[in-house]
């Protein structure tokens, strides 16, 4: 960290050699994506909430060392940020760039939100399972039992607030 | 936000009109910080943990926009955050600096520890009540039934993880 040439109150996030970098957060749920990301103890975070954005408006950004996404987490970002850009890190510059989008099915991620559905009850041996019927914003459907999962009820489930 | 020059992959955190910067955070504390602070929906956040500090080896900054800290969320900060210092900025300048000092006694942030305390009591018009018996790291001892609080409990606490 350091300050940027005349800049008071201006803060300078210094370069990280590995990492991942996501852009084009949707503004307020950086902290999600941030609990997705999981980064090691000790590993360097930087974490930007309601920048200004051409495309977005406002936008999070949310930038970690030493995390390189595996496949899971990338499905889970997608659905918390169906718009984002993922940058992947390596010797200070970025050697890959992802779109992060939504994928087809989800299985094991999250799950149903009817207390009735045959993957909540006790010792019945079905994993939830959804399929993506909607992209923006990414609504979710129940195989089982066809409930809808919105938008708002996958950030809530994936940053642990239920 | 905007790439500083030569940078590919430096975050540059735009200045702010009016909040505060907390810098000097124990390494691992941000999160905790940032949840007292509150910050209005909308309001620019950046957040930069374990960057390298000559003070401290590793630490924790948090700025936010449109906050202005009441004596409660600044007694809180300070018992996170002991060694924190506190900038207030107004029309983009620091125009206050505060060092986060424990309070001497604290009453109402924290619960004791102790089941069996007489502050735990449904019923009791006992509120919480503790000392500070160390700063660093900071220490606190319910003035009802002798029970130590250590720093951990008290970070805990106060980010909500209990």
């Amino acid at each position: 960290m350091a300050e940027c040439p005349g800049g008071e109150s201006k803060l300078l996030v210094s370069k990280i050699r590995e990492g991942t970098v996501i852009d084009h957060i949707p503004a307020g749920r950086a902290l999600a994506v941030l609990k997705l990301l999981n980064p090691p103890r000790g590993a360097r975070v930087a974490l930007v909430m309601n920048a200004e954005s051409r495309k977005l408006g406002r936008k999070d950004i949310v930038k970690v060392e030493g995390v390189t996404l595996t496949p899971e987490q990338t499905a889970a970002v997608a659905l918390i940020a169906p718009k984002a850009t993922i940058n992947i890190i390596k010797n200070y510059d970025v050697v890959e760039k992802r779109r992060a989008t939504p994928p087809r099915t989800v299985k094991g991620i999250l799950r149903c939100t009817n207390p009735t559905c045959i993957t909540r009850k006790p010792g019945e041996p079905v994993k939830p399972k959804f399929k993506l019927v909607k992209e923006e914003p990414v609504t979710l459907q129940c195989i089982y039992c066809g409930t809808i999962i919105t938008q708002e009820e996958i950030v809530e489930q994936l940053s642990g607030q239920t």
